[in-house]
């Protein structure tokens, strides 16, 4: 059995992965690969409590070390209940948001130790990298702006992360791009074209990577 | 301000952690030491909760590397949010289990990779290790005999470690007992005796640790 391969999705909230997540369900299946959508922090019901604690409001800011270590916590049980599985079976992974989110969240914009962020992941996921990302690059001010104009989300729906001052989605940013900047894998992607526009970027992009690697 | 002095009680459910905590805190407050007792997973709120997710139920296996990072994530905030500053208040701190039960627990009983542990511990808590610990020893089948016993607890009341089969517990404590020869800061204390005899004998080593570094 052909070990399937691993795609992710990155970029800051509002920026249209979801819209670009079903695109590339929808290209892949129409090839005849078997696909499995999942997503960080998450895929499975114990990474989704994580998920929740991380998201989540809490009485006491939360360090930004103990954050990454759940974070992390959440991806060992993803990689090994699901993503490791699936590629083994020959199918396609495909995730919203992986290591690269540490990278850029904690990392860029918490300022966690780039060394202990990639110690971590030798740790989680040993020779496991996606095969290929799409960044999906928004200016934040823009971002922040389809955020709040979701079904006019109110303030006190925002998560711990979409809370943040716009400082910190700055540094996220930069992370993303100096990150896509030095890393072949990566593609990034102009995500304030509309929404659909940019779905067919991507997998105009990854009917190539198909054609190639697949 | 003289830092404070961190000790650490390590054992078993089941060894009587808690009546020696109760004799330790007495016995150092009427030294006129200011203490603060505290416990492991936990310390503070979302500690806590991470706690909660440590102990409960699943319905999926805990992926140990997760496990492991769940408890570290949880160490973080609590050197951070009590730990740290307390000590740096000139008070003590006394607490129920720290990274040497992490020791124990996942590297003795789960399999996780030692180094991987220390390396955790290096980022969690760079240069903080106990002063003096106490690791109450006791044969795997009188503490599950004892937590058994507690108002007769129904096999449901059990957590996630309880309820682990005796060949778990047996590398449990096969660790700690590793951990307790070739640690010049641990003290094994005889657990098997009655309880109050236990927190005598802790109380009469503390004294003397009292003496010479307090």
């Amino acid at each position: 059995m052909k070990r399937g391969r691993f795609i992710t999705l990155e970029g800051v909230d509002g920026a249209g992965k979801s819209t670009s997540l079903e695109a590339i369900r929808r290209f892949l299946e129409g090839r005849g690969v078997e696909v499995v959508v999942t997503r960080e922090p998450g895929g499975t019901p114990f990474a989704e409590k994580v998920r929740d604690l991380l998201l989540g409001a809490h009485e006491e800011a939360v360090d930004p070390v103990a954050e990454t270590l759940l974070l992390f916590a959440a991806r060992a049980q993803h990689v090994g209940a699901v993503i490791e599985p699936a590629l083994a079976r020959g199918r396609w992974v495909v995730s919203d948001r992986f290591t690269d989110a540490t990278r850029a969240y904690q990392g860029g914009g918490r300022g966690v130790d780039g060394q202990a962020i990639e110690g971590l992941a030798r740790l989680v996921h040993p020779g496991l990298e996606p095969d290929l990302t799409f960044y999906l690059d928004l200016p934040v001010d823009q971002a922040r702006r389809r955020i709040a104009g979701v079904g006019e989300r109110a303030a006190a729906d925002l998560d711990r992360f979409e809370r943040e001052r716009a400082s910190f989605h700055e540094r996220v940013r930069a992370a993303y791009r100096t990150l896509a900047q030095s890393s072949e894998r990566v593609r990034t992607i102009d995500a304030s074209l509309p929404e659909d526009e940019v779905a067919r970027g991507i997998v105009a992009m990854l009917g190539d990577f198909v054609d190639e690697h697949g």
